[in-house]
């Protein structure tokens, strides 16, 4: 027996929303779980290269496979434990570019394992597995449920969250460069502290934001995809992201620009095509800056996990 | 020929919304201001206290009465020079208490000039020249609209804010203390930077509470007024806080428990009269520690300032 379930992307950190706002973008992984046929065939974890652009090899394929990982939490929360399984990753999400291929993985594999399991396991146990594991909820949250979610890992590792319904006419274009940046790394330049004035604006500003969202205000979602926590640390990570922020500032029906997750991928949000009427010369700025990138215009992603 | 208006007390810095989130209760200031009858006679500022339980020297009769700096910043905004203005300031919200009242006298004062001047200032500028004397923007707010009110003062100076309707069965009481606490001496106490996990709690907790706020979602509601930015550090300052925060953990019906403003003030949020089946604990509480407290029980004001 086995289970096969599709996984999108997500897009986390969203502006001033560090570890708490993220939506799912229409880019899949799929990831399918199996019991082993030999008993005592112990892990086999494969993984497959859906398109040609994406470098996996980092992707560990034993037991710390962050699929494994997760898949092994949930047996022990229904008391057992996993010993003959197989577990093989279709990717097609690129690696280490901050569109949450971690978490599509983590996701995929707790839920087509409990599904093969019987489903024993909610989806508030899920939800917390994979918070768990990730060590956020802002990329799985939306991976699991899909839309635009705002999630909050609890002290006692549960997840609290709610999915609001994100306008159909905010398209989302992400820039996806040909180099990876390891989290570790994008997590290491953060300071320790930052001063309050700066929290101080970042949580109005990601108050705001959902506020926006709610009323389907474009103009005050311009004042919103700002960031003062992660952002000014990370930007000299991220090839061409002060540069592009620089130049779509004020651009006609542009409502922002921030870092993806924790990079390198930039997510532009924009309506009535804002961002295909200035997709050239974003082409054109990161061609000067010897980076090449993937640039995708897509629409939310609203479903979420499925079988398949 | 005079205006007199009526302005609501507020509460701000709700929970997790430090300088972002307020509301308006239903205790009113009411000023008037009035072009004097002799020429040259220059300013006067009257106080009149409507009860007899708040101390109200502190207020200053001069240049230095912040209903007279913005009603100079508003004949400024219009090109003109105060002269001859009296002002008279009938006060019924306690002084130095964290219930708005400078916001309440510096929008009255703006308001009813600017009728007086047959309103050459639109909201906008209002809220602006407000947020500029009072220093933040979420008392001033809600003392102009009424309810519960997001704002954020933009670096232009200009504010742009959101209000929120609030839902009816959500009450508020305000536990008002006999003693005063200047914001000079509550604002002294922050640090100048915190932890940036704490400022991501404050950051998740204040876009949650403003969702639970749009869904009227009393449990998430409960998980959200929180805050690690400045009640951790004004505790010590709050007569019974941490106390009675200990108390109502997990009582039904409590939403929570915040400090009003900069204090010390405390704010309690509750529905189906949870407060009122703790009142007399509470009561006790605050009669153990030696503190006398004035306690109201509310519902939220929604109108804002009025011409009377």
């Amino acid at each position: 027996m086995k289970v096969s379930v599709k996984v999108p992307a997500t897009t986390a950190n969203l502006g001033p929303g560090f570890d708490c706002l993220g939506l799912a973008l229409p880019i899949y992984n799929e990831i399918t779980v199996e019991e082993t046929v030999m008993p005592g065939s112990g892990i086999e974890i494969n993984i497959i290269e859906d398109t040609e652009t994406y470098d996996i090899l980092s992707i560990p394929k034993d037991e710390n496979n962050i699929a494994y990982k997760a898949i092994e939490l949930l047996y022990n929360f229904i008391g057992q434990s996993v010993s003959d399984i197989k577990i093989t990753i279709k990717t097609n999400i690129p690696v280490a570019r901050g569109l949450g291929s971690s978490a599509s993985v983590i996701v995929g594999g707790l839920m087509a394992a409990n599904k093969l399991l019987g489903n024993p396991a909610d989806d508030a146990v899920l939800l917390s597995i994979a918070s768990e594991v990730e060590g956020h909820p802002d990329n799985v949250t939306p991976a699991m449920f899909g839309g635009f979610c705002l999630a909050s890992m609890e002290d006692d590792g549960s997840v609290v969250y709610s999915k609001i319904s994100w306008p159909d006419d905010w398209k989302l274009t992400v820039i996806i460069p040909d180099y990876e940046l390891d989290t570790m790394i994008a997590r290491s330049v953060l300071p320790e502290s930052i001063p309050v004035k700066d929290s101080a604006f970042n949580i109005r500003k990601c108050a705001m934001l959902v506020d926006s969202v709610y009323r389907h205000d474009s103009e005050m979602m311009k004042k919103c995809l700002k960031d003062k926590l992660h952002q000014p640390y990370r930007e000299r990570l991220i090839k061409g992201f002060k540069e592009l922020t620089e130049f779509l500032e004020n651009k006609d029906d542009i409502l922002g620009c921030v870092i993806s997750g924790a990079g390198p991928s930039i997510l532009v949000i924009s309506e009535k095509n804002g961002f295909e009427k200035v997709e050239n010369e974003v082409v054109n700025l990161f061609t000067e800056l010897n980076v090449n990138c993937d640039i995708r215009t897509l629409n939310i992603e609203n479903e979420g996990t499925k079988v398949i």
